[in-house]
């Protein structure tokens, strides 16, 4: 339709619009020590912002990307930071399709991205767990890549398969699933011996010093889905799930009580809340 | 639909999807010395979205907005800003639908606004202006109010009566109209003895040292409209913003030539520029 360069851009519509934005900002979300690439910055950015349409179920569209350029960034390091999310971008089918550039004295990175649906059935909010759902998580948490993938492909498959509730684990699985439990007003109980690890877990917990468990909890930034499905509905979640080669390990339940999250490693309570995550 | 408080806000689409982005930094764009208010920088913080939309003939629809907050900024003074822009959402018929609160070093408000066409036909560019056009503009320049109104209402009125190129005035019509100019690729030819001002005017001329007729031309942040019609639209045109109560004035017209601005000021050709505008 009408692209960069006028005043608006135009995109023909479905029949619902899915927003999230996500701003990032120099020296609370990532430092520029030259640890992280600024594709990588970019990258992140965009990351965030889709990953919460994927933890609707709906489909990306269009990313709007608002950039705050202090005069330690050159134009070059600018644009790196474009193309690692113009990267991302491509890998999942939206198109960046417009935004501002602005001076600031600290580089910022807002991004808005609207998505699509074709019908609100399709749309899984956080709000609808109930008691006796099972707590499924997908992949393996704790990895902390410096790419994370957002999990939009394998959300559109899960959703419809009859989800009650499902998150996105941007903060780690003990933050996280305390947001969904109190949107839905129940408990949930979960049991971090069975939380999904593997060597990318270890290598992570190793820098928090902390058990690999722990780290799956709230290392967060994994992007990975939280999900609760009523026992009936386990069989075609699961199938959904290998359709799109999508692991998903059964890690709790929905129980009645004090909206909260009930954490436990080897039959021991434990209180848990995710690290302050800098890039 | 859903709102703030799931992953993603969720609304019902018309056909087009009319998008802007506009960021507005603290020491860039606004000072906090005391003389602009929280409540006037979140005014115009969407009014700057909202005018981008309205140039396109649009109608509006949802905004969303990222801020970042530096600690010399309370949360009151947070909220006061928000309060402002809750204002003219308000008498705009916008729906602030979500967006993010960040941690930054500076004050940074960076808006999204979503809006919307049941047609490809009523949206208007900046790229089809044809020699021969009338340059029409909306209102009064170089007013510099401390709460400018986007002229939503005004340009869905104005873009079906037969215009073929629209811009909104942010930077002041010698810098907007070069805009239009390059997008066309034509020339604009402006009598810069016609642009409409006011006591207003006066105030600001007198502010910036410069003659009133300079103030209207590059005072910026009007948005006020510049349209060019075929002459036989003209009619129509007039018709339809007296109909909205928007006075228009006739300033020039576009010719063949090389893409551009040709500014005249009793006869004598002007070189102008927009100031920097902080707030």
């Amino acid at each position: 339709m009408r692209g960069i360069g006028d005043d608006a851009s135009v995109v023909k519509a479905l029949k619902l619009c899915v927003t999230s934005v996500d701003a990032v900002v120099e020296g609370v979300h990532f430092r520029l020590d030259g640890e992280t690439s600024f594709a990588d910055i970019g990258w992140r950015a965009l990351a965030g912002a889709l990953s919460d349409i994927a933890a609707m179920g709906g489909q990306t569209g269009e990313a709007y990307i608002a950039l705050g350029i202090p005069s330690h960034v050159s134009e070059q390091q600018a644009l790196e930071l474009m193309l690692g999310a113009e990267d991302l971008a491509e890998q999942t089918g939206t198109s960046i399709a417009g935004g501002d550039v602005v001076s600031a004295p600290a580089l910022f990175v807002s991004v808005t991205v609207v998505g699509w649906a074709e019908r609100d059935q399709k749309l899984i909010g956080r709000d609808a767990a109930r008691p006796g759902d099972l707590v499924g998580v997908t992949g393996t948490l704790g990895c902390r890549p410096d790419r994370p993938m957002p999990k939009l492909r394998e959300a559109r498959a899960i959703a419809p398969a009859g989800v009650h509730a499902m998150i996105d684990l941007s903060d780690g699985i003990a933050t996280d699933a305390l947001h969904l439990a109190r949107a839905s007003g129940v408990a949930l109980k979960i049991d971090l011996d069975k939380l999904p690890t593997d060597e990318r877990t270890q290598a992570t917990a190793r820098e928090l010093g902390v058990p690999a468990w722990q780290a799956a909890a709230t290392a967060g930034e994994d992007y990975e889905l939280c999900v609760c499905v009523p026992p009936r509905r386990l069989e075609r979640v699961n199938q959904a799930c290998q359709r799109v080669g999508a692991p998903i390990a059964w890690v709790g339940r929905v129980i009645d009580g004090e909206p909260g999250v009930i954490l436990r490693h080897q039959g021991q309570r434990q209180q848990l809340s995710g690290y302050e995550h800098r890039w």
